[in-house]
């Protein structure tokens, strides 16, 4: 038999793995740096849990676990024979694989309210599972990594989310801008033209402007049924020009009759300013086209693209004002972000940004010349790790063309050799691998000077 | 509705995750100065991958994913008439969650055969699922850390993994015993007493002398249908005292007449000694008593015992020559160990044994006096984690009651103020939660001196 693993899944090597440790450190270091505490969930939930919070779509895109044991016994005959998948399932299967980390989150606070100190600011680096199509940059497990608070309307945690936001690229180098909207200022534009179911519509029109220019999205408005008396209100709004204050401004003037689209402006407006005065490398871009996850979010919509790859969001977010209310406790607010770290993954492989140590082998690898030779060896490797310089014997004494194939494949930077002289004079033999230079050291000098004079 | 989670899963809230990755840290730093280097594999398998590795027991509680869309599709009446769970899984269950780490690595061996530089050191830090009855202390998600090398079949391998279990419960200040047994030793007994396939009533059996006494023993292996003969040649073996190296002298005396109980003498024999010369802090103790896994291990076989908190081994491995075989790349010799971290989190948590620095919250709170103090704050909280010390603000300008039982709470060490009076005269007050003491500081003051002299 040929093994292999489920479509959409991965298998990550060493390198790939170390390299996706890198980005997984890297947030988790924002994280601390700005007080979110880590709390972690299991990979199944119950499907009551699960059911309903994703649309009707993300329901079937549940992965879920069939019952243990003699999971048929309290099923009819009769409800087998109908041969319906989506009836029988809820009698075999009681839980799922979770879909994201938000939903798990919000029951978290529900289920632990008592211990829990408001306002909360959580993280959370787990994987999520979904029974999507598989795709070239979309898989049935990936990880997401988010950061939320709750229990706060202040608006300093959008600020504290964005300066998170440019602090994890700044440190994993890949420059970014960060989309910003508010649900109230796409709410205002629905009110103003008349349309308010029509928001997705106009938020897939207007995305399109860049590309398609502005004759052409109203062209498609129309062709939508969109009446051309609210075409014409929006056309203001399709061609905001200028800086974030002049589109803030333009945006202020045409919605100056929705007091929900005001608020909305303000709201930005006050966020903008504030991460702008403490100085960041992120620039913000406040697009009224950006409505993901619409029925989710209540405020600030966020959304983060990469500058320098052609890919899809590589982190979002926004404010949802009644997330634990499906769960019983209504009336909290909250904010939050998903970094995706898949993508992210994506992008710092195609721009190469690794720092060279990310995917570094062990510094010393010491050759094996036989049993005496290697039990002095091991001696020097254990005082190295005991100095925190990580290290190995190979532990076979087979050929050397062989071992030293070994250490090239794993581009270990320094081979040390111990044959039957240098165990006789308490010496060994040092070779750079890069370099290819070899110097002589005595046992307490190779471990005494280590660091301080590499060859 | 009340949330909640399905039964054998948990919940882990701040405290609980710092404190789990602190376990998870430590041992990851070993697994690097050791030269282990990380793999990942995905949370589901094929079924085919998983099915008949772990015993008919095993295959039990494999948890079983549930094929998506209509899964009954190609399912005849007649068949789900049957009403046979188990004979309807494989036609509605294609893929399910890993049980271990060791198949999905042998799997992932073989996969990537051709990427693979041999010998081979990874190192493996997931979760693993089994449908196990919850019970105190096993749960039906818990995590794995393993550590293995395929490809060699040199004792240094059993040498540096013994090394490397020395070194994490060093650094996680755990005592322990590592126990310490070879299969061949096994072998051996059951050759000599013509009982070959009684080893397991055997082990058990000599499991119980320290609690029973070697008389009760031998009544229980007479009761088992062993015969007297064979009991009486079991006797020295039962009353092995003394070190490692007299219970090794008396096993080879014993053994005299098996090759491979003398190979397996000599195989431990080597490795306790190589052990011991390194000098290390772990005992090691010869138990032939140990056979974990039995039909799995070839060679030596490792467990590991906390010294001050009863409970099962938080550690286990062994050689197995032959794990890859079975995903037809035979001849493959490896070993490995497994950390069992949610056994060592058990241990710790009983002796509180974490370093204060795991649970520490932000180190510096700055409270809210309201909007211009709190943009001052922002920018003081932006310096300070650009010097790596994490920080935040309370989001509401909310009563300082309020704001200071967050600080307590969050335990957090240090609590900022920049008050009306204080924003115009370019100071904050700064209180040491601890002691109580409180210090005026100019923001340059506290920014640039910060943590050379703490208050």
């Amino acid at each position: 038999m040929k093994p292999s693993i489920p479509k959409g899944t991965r298998d990550f090597g060493p390198i790939e793995t170390a390299r996706r440790n890198y980005i997984f450190d890297t947030i988790r270091k924002g994280f601390r740096l700005f007080g979110y505490t880590p709390i972690e969930t299991p990979a199944m939930e119950n499907l009551s849990t699960l059911m309903g919070k994703y649309g009707e779509e993300g329901d079937k895109l549940l992965f879920r676990i069939l019952n243990s044991g003699d999971y048929l016994k309290d099923v009819s005959s009769e409800e087998l024979l109908q041969k319906d998948s989506l009836a029988l399932t809820p009698k075999i299967s009681e839980k799922g694989l979770r879909y994201d980390l938000t939903v798990p989150f919000a029951r978290f606070v529900v289920q632990n309210r008592n211990d829990i100190q408001l306002p909360f600011k959580r993280c959370q680096i787990q994987p999520v599972w979904r029974a999507d199509r598989p795709q070239k940059g979309r898989y049935r497990e990936f990880f997401q990594c988010d950061a939320d608070i709750v229990g706060s309307d202040s608006l300093w945690n959008e600020v504290e989310l964005l300066s998170l936001i440019d602090e994890v690229f700044k440190n994993l180098k890949i420059r970014v801008a960060i989309k910003l909207n508010n649900r109230k200022i796409l709410t205002g534009i629905a009110e103003l033209i008349g349309e308010s179911n029509r928001i997705t519509d106009i938020t897939v029109a207007i995305d399109k402007i860049e590309k398609i220019g502005v004759e052409k999205v109203c062209d498609e408005l129309l062709s939508k049924n969109i009446p051309q008396e609210a075409v014409d209100k929006l056309l203001p709004i399709l061609q905001l020009t200028g800086s974030n204050s002049d589109k803030l401004s333009q945006l202020a003037e045409v919605l100056k009759d929705s007091e929900t689209g005001l608020k909305g402006v303000e709201e930005l407006k006050w966020v903008v300013q504030r991460f702008d005065a403490l100085g960041h490398s992120s620039l913000l871009d406040v697009d009224v086209s950006l409505a993901r996850g619409l029925n989710y979010y209540t405020g600030t919509i966020i959304e983060v693209k990469a500058l320098d790859v052609q890919i899809g969001s590589i982190t979002g977010g926004g404010r949802y004002d009644n997330l634990t209310g499906v769960f019983g406790m209504p009336g909290l607010s909250g904010v939050g972000i998903s970094f995706g770290a898949d993508r992210i993954y994506d992008v710092l492989n195609q721009l190469d940004l690794y720092p060279a140590s990310v995917t570094e082998s062990v510094k010393v690898l010491f050759l094996n010349f036989g049993e005496d030779e290697a039990a002095e060896a091991m001696k020097l490797v254990k005082q190295l790790r005991e100095n925190g310089v990580s290290a190995e014997l190979y532990p076979d004494a087979v050929k050397l063309k062989k071992q030293m194939a070994y250490a090239d494949a794993l581009k270990v930077p320094y081979v040390a050799m111990i044959g039957e002289t240098e165990l006789k004079e308490g010496k060994l033999q040092l070779k750079n691998m890069s370099t290819g230079q070899q110097q002589s050291l005595s046992f307490n000098d190779f471990i005494n000077d280590w660091g301080k004079n590499d060859i």
